[in-house]
Formats: structure tokens, C-alpha cells, sequence
């Protein structure tokens, strides 16, 4: 498996190959990869790596991945669609440990799990252009469709096109003018050094915001929509995202900006109703929160500071809950809908039946 | 005039003679020294400092202290009263240029600016320690008192005590336990060098986090009370304060906690009414959008780290405006008073009369 080392970016561009599955699970728990669809595309892929190895129980390598990262949704879902798979073939085989037949599909179900994830953020797209074209025709002739996000849910967070950022991408290539704030996402920075260096390699105007800035451009009409990502989705439309996606929500509410949510399937999890009680949310190292890395300006090298004195405590908080009687709509696959049990219910209610 | 260097906290301690107005015009514009009364105090000695240089124009230096920095009412307020004060003595010398008597005038307004704002800020700390003390009776015994604040309005920013900070030591002080969530405030990250660092030199207890994570500590009951300063006040109510406030009042009202706006009475501008559509908003350079300065963990040194692409351009709004509706209420030097016009109109009736 090859990833795309995403803790290097914007100051250098690395590709790194992961071998093994301690790989896999050191390169999601360390955020090498993150994002939710890749994420789960990584996790999917680790198990195929598990499969490879002949020492490794499947069961231990699932615990192992499953343990990385406790908020998105897409982990354990990846995880466990690999492992209803491998234990499919193998039960096939009537218990007979066909060694190859496990790996095989294993890979493939890696694979389809990966293509799904790039077809569904595409459409994630198709779907949430036709929002941004709607707003763009209530604007002036020519004036840009200013779109805030949070954090990244760019192609980087996913296989491919992304999750809020698929709907941007899909509005510029159709020749809709848009620009879009980039909240820088403190601590790790990944509207500043991932949503910034997406954003400016397919051309979309920007500009970078520290994350304080949201609601002051709110307040004077410089902000028409917010889409940002999700890694967990309750089935009553409660959306688990980067820390601070909750602060802009609450603030687009009373201005009366829409605030979409952008997600695969994937990220749904149907077992859970009150997002703010029920998701778990991971808490990091405060070392995030006490420094910051970056490119000195003095001769270019990768160095990390530390903003605050030597003695200070710091908290980390990964996510945080929007809850969802503040999301305008859910831009998934298979269309938009309310955040709402009805809503979501609308659109899978193959889910709806077993779950809810 | 002697100033502590607060670019170069909290790494380093480090006091700065400025000897003439050019110094102090500089050392507020290049937030050597920052927060609403502590500008107000330097800009009265630069006028000081004005009266003594001979070939210097009294109007062009109160120009260009003024031209500093556009949003703190402090500044405007205190070269006029030093404007008036000289103008004065020089009217009582019937023309004449008694120029050792506008000299020792001018010292001793500009001290009686400071020792004022002292007093005042002192003041505050009484009035706010009873809204903690009321919070503190209603939490189980020996159970802190959670305070978030943003940005720094501890005694750095002031003269002494500070404003939003002032209450918070006197409640230490008074030995009520307090715990106090510091906002690491980007993009200059006030709270991060300077709030961080004064609660350590007090011993109250505290932690630092992201300006992303207040929202999601006040939905799950961790914030008691939000109290921030400000850096102009209209006489309805309206309070500018560090970019990032209004996002965390609008948070605590949507989680029904109480959030309180500290100041002294010469952060009031009785001119304004609306303060989203009135207080000019300084915008500063991207780079401090686009870097962070430190220490760094490899050697020690003080470094500036670019956080993005290096074609990323940046937005950087320095203030924002929570409008009054927001506000539990104002702490100032002469009590507690609602965020409204007949609030501050009780308070300050000999305002009320001129302006209102």
C-alpha cells in the first residue's frame, strides 16, 4: 500500500510505503493518512496486509486497526466489512485454510471498498453543485459564491475528490465562480497546510483564516455557505467533525447561512441517535495544542515551536458534535436530505428497517 | 516610559525604554505593548514624551499616536484627555510657552491616566468576584469554577489587575477555586504567551486550548462562566474584543451560560450605537495568519515557522463585534451593569446626559 505522508505537506510531497499492518495502524494512529473515507480506505487495506502475513490472527490485526482512532466511523465500518469478507471465503472453504483464496479476496474487497469511496465522494459532488449553483444564481452576475470549510475534506481525506470539498471542485470545474475560506484548524493545521496546498493545485481561489475568523465574516455577509466533512454521523443527523466545526455551526445558524455536511455512507452510524452523548471523541497528545510545526522563514528547514511557556497544561479534543438541528442538509451519495431520522431515513431505508 | 516586550513573553522577559513618541507609537503598533488600557496608558506618556521633545507639533504627535491602531477606544480617549490637558495649561499661560509647565502637566496626567486605569481595573476585580463567588456557591463545595477566557486582558494588557483576568485573581485571592480554559487566541496567540503565563505567575490553575475547543467544552458542562475584556464598547452595549469572541458568545448563549464583558469605563465610546455596523476593525498582515513564532523544541531558539503553501494568501482581521444581545452583562469600575443602553445609562448617567 502506498500512501501520500500527509503529516510532510505543504512543505514537501512524500510518498511512503506502508508493508505490514503494525504499518497501517501506526500510519492512521500517527496521521500520516486521516480523513474519513481514507481512514477506512487504509484500515481496508491493512487487513488485506493482515491476510498477507502468516503469523497474524485477523481478529488481532481488526482489534489493532479498530484501536488507532476512536471517532470516525469509517474505520470500524472498513474493518469490519474486511472482516465479514475474509470469514465469508473462509467458511467457503468449509473451514480448509485456503491461504490464497483469503488474500485474494481480501484484496478485492480492499479495492472495491477504495472505488466505492471515490464514486461516492464524486457523486457527494454532483449532489452539492447544484446547491452552490442555486446560491450562485442568487448573487450578482460574475461575484464569487464564498464557501467557508473547516479542517479537510479534501481528496486528501478521502481516495479521491473528497467529501465538502467534491462540491467545490465539481461548482469550478462547471465555471461557477467560487472562493473559499480556509479555516486554518488548529491544533495539527489541516485547512492550512492540506485544504490551502488542495485547494491552490485545482486552481480554486482561497484565502487562509485562523479558525477565530468565521463569524466576524458571518456577521458582514462574506460567507454564503459552509460545507465541512464528518467522521461520524448519528442516524438522527448529529455530525461528529473536526474540533470547532460546532462553533462556525452554531454561528452560521444565527446568521442564517446554510451549513451542509458532506459524507459517504460510510460515516453514518446507524447504532448511534444522540451524537453529543453517544460518539466518542478522541483525545490527543497535548503537545499538539503546545506547539506548531512548520518551515522556518530563516533558512527553510521543518521545525516545531512551542507557543506557550515550558510549564503550561493544554487539553485535546480532536471532534466535536454539531448537533443536527443546526446542519442545513446531509450531501451524501445518493442525494441531499434533512438531518433528520426522517431524512436519513429517506435515503437508506434499508438502514432504516434493521436500525432504527 | 518603560514597557515589558510582550513580543518577546513568554520565552523571555525583557523591559524596553521608549524615549520618544516615535518609541511609543511604534511600540503600539508593533504590539510591543497591546490590550486596551495598557495602549491608553502608553499613548499618554507618548504625549509626555511629545511635550518634552521641542520640535515636536503637540497635534501631529496625537495624529500619529491616534493613527496607530484603529479599534481600541482607550487610545483616542487617552490623547484627547492628554490633548485637552495641555491645550489647558497652555491657555492658563495666556499663549506663552511656559513649556517646563506643559511638561510637568502632562507627566502628571499621564500618571493619573495610569493610576487610573489601575484603580479602575482593581475596581473590577471586586464587582466580578461576586458573580464567581454566586457561581462557586452553587457548585458542589470545593468544585472549581470554570472560566473561559480569550486573548489576554490580565494586567499585561492593563496597568494592573487587568479586566477580565482582575476578577478571576480576586477570586484566587479569596480563596474560591477557580480553573480557567486560556484560548490560545491566533493568530497571535495571546493566550498561548500571555494569559498562559500570567495565571502560572499567580498559581491559577489552568489549561490551554485551541480557540476551536470552547464550544464543545461547553456543551458538556465544562464552562461555568466566559468573561473576556474588550477594546471598544458602544453605549448600547456592543463590545469589540479580540477576533474569536463573538464565535464563543454565541456559543455560550446557545449552551445558557453566563459571558460577561470586562472593562473600564474608557473603553466605552458613547459616540457609537451599532457596534457591527460603527467600530472600525483593524486588519493586520497575513504572515501572522500564515506563521506562528516559538521556541523550538530542537535548540531553544526563537523561530518563525510558515504554517502553509507558500502561495497561500491569508485574511487577518485583528477584532470582531458581539453585539449586546449576547452579553449576561458588563463588569466595570463602578459595578455590574446589563449590556444595554438604560444598563450603561444608570451606570453612567453624566454620559447618558452628553451622548446618548
Amino acid at each position: 500500500m502506498r500512501i501520500i505522508n500527509q503529516r510532510a505537506l505543504p512543505h514537501a510531497f512524500e510518498v511512503l510505503d506502508l508493508k505490514t499492518v503494525a504499518d497501517a495502524a501506526r500510519a492512521i494512529k500517527d496521521m500520516y493518512v486521516r480523513g474519513a473515507g481514507l481512514i477506512g480506505a487504509t484500515a481496508a487495506f491493512g487487513m488485506y496486509l493482515a491476510a498477507i502475513e502468516a503469523d497474524k490472527d485477523i481478529r488481532d490485526a481488526a482489534a489493532a486497526l479498530k484501536a488507532t482512532r476512536p471517532t470516525a466511523s469509517n474505520l470500524a465500518w472498513a474493518v469490519d466489512r474486511m472482516l465479514a469478507c475474509i470469514h465469508g471465503v473462509r467458511l467457503d472453504a468449509a473451514g480448509g485454510a485456503d491461504r490464497q483464496a483469503v488474500i485474494s479476496a481480501a484484496r478485492r474487497e480492499a479495492q472495491a471498498i477504495a472505488d466505492e469511496d471515490a464514486d461516492f465522494c464524486r457523486r457527494i459532488g454532483t449532489h452539492g453543485l447544484s446547491i452552490i449553483r442555486a446560491i450562485a444564481e442568487q448573487k450578482r452576475k460574475g461575484e464569487a459564491v464564498n464557501i467557508l470549510t473547516h479542517c479537510n475534506a479534501g481528496w486528501l481525506a478521502f481516495v479521491d475528490y473528497g467529501s465538502a470539498l467534491s462540491p467545490v471542485y465539481a461548482a469550478f470545474d462547471a465555471g461557477i465562480p467560487v472562493h473559499v475560506w480556509v479555516d486554518e484548524t488548529r491544533p495539527r493545521g489541516q485547512g492550512a497546510s492540506l485544504t490551502a496546498w488542495e485547494l491552490a493545485r485545482h486552481g480554486v481561489p482561497h484565502d487562509l483564516i485562523p479558525d477565530n475568523a468565521g463569524g466576524h465574516l458571518m456577521q458582514h455577509g462574506l460567507v454564503d455557505m459552509v460545507i465541512t466533512g464528518a467522521d461520524r454521523v448519528t442516524c438522527c443527523g448529529d455530525a461528529a467533525n473536526k474540533i470547532g466545526t460546532y462553533l462556525k455551526a452554531v454561528a452560521a445558524k444565527e446568521n442564517n447561512i446554510p451549513f451542509y455536511v458532506a459524507l459517504p455512507s460510510s460515516t453514518f452510524d446507524f447504532s448511534m441517535r444522540d451524537g453529543v452523548k453517544e460518539i466518542p471523541i478522541e483525545e490527543r497528545d497535548a503537545s499538539e495544542v503546545r506547539c506548531v510545526t512548520g518551515k522556518t522563514l530563516s533558512d527553510g528547514r521543518i521545525e516545531t515551536v512551542q507557543i506557550c511557556p515550558d510549564e503550561t497544561p493544554a487539553r485535546n479534543w480532536s471532534f466535536d458534535v454539531t448537533p443536527a438541528r443546526y446542519i442545513s442538509g446531509l450531501i451524501t451519495e445518493r442525494g441531499v436530505c434533512a438531518a433528520s431520522e426522517a431524512g436519513i431515513r429517506a435515503l437508506y431505508p434499508e438502514q432504516s428497517e434493521n436500525s432504527l
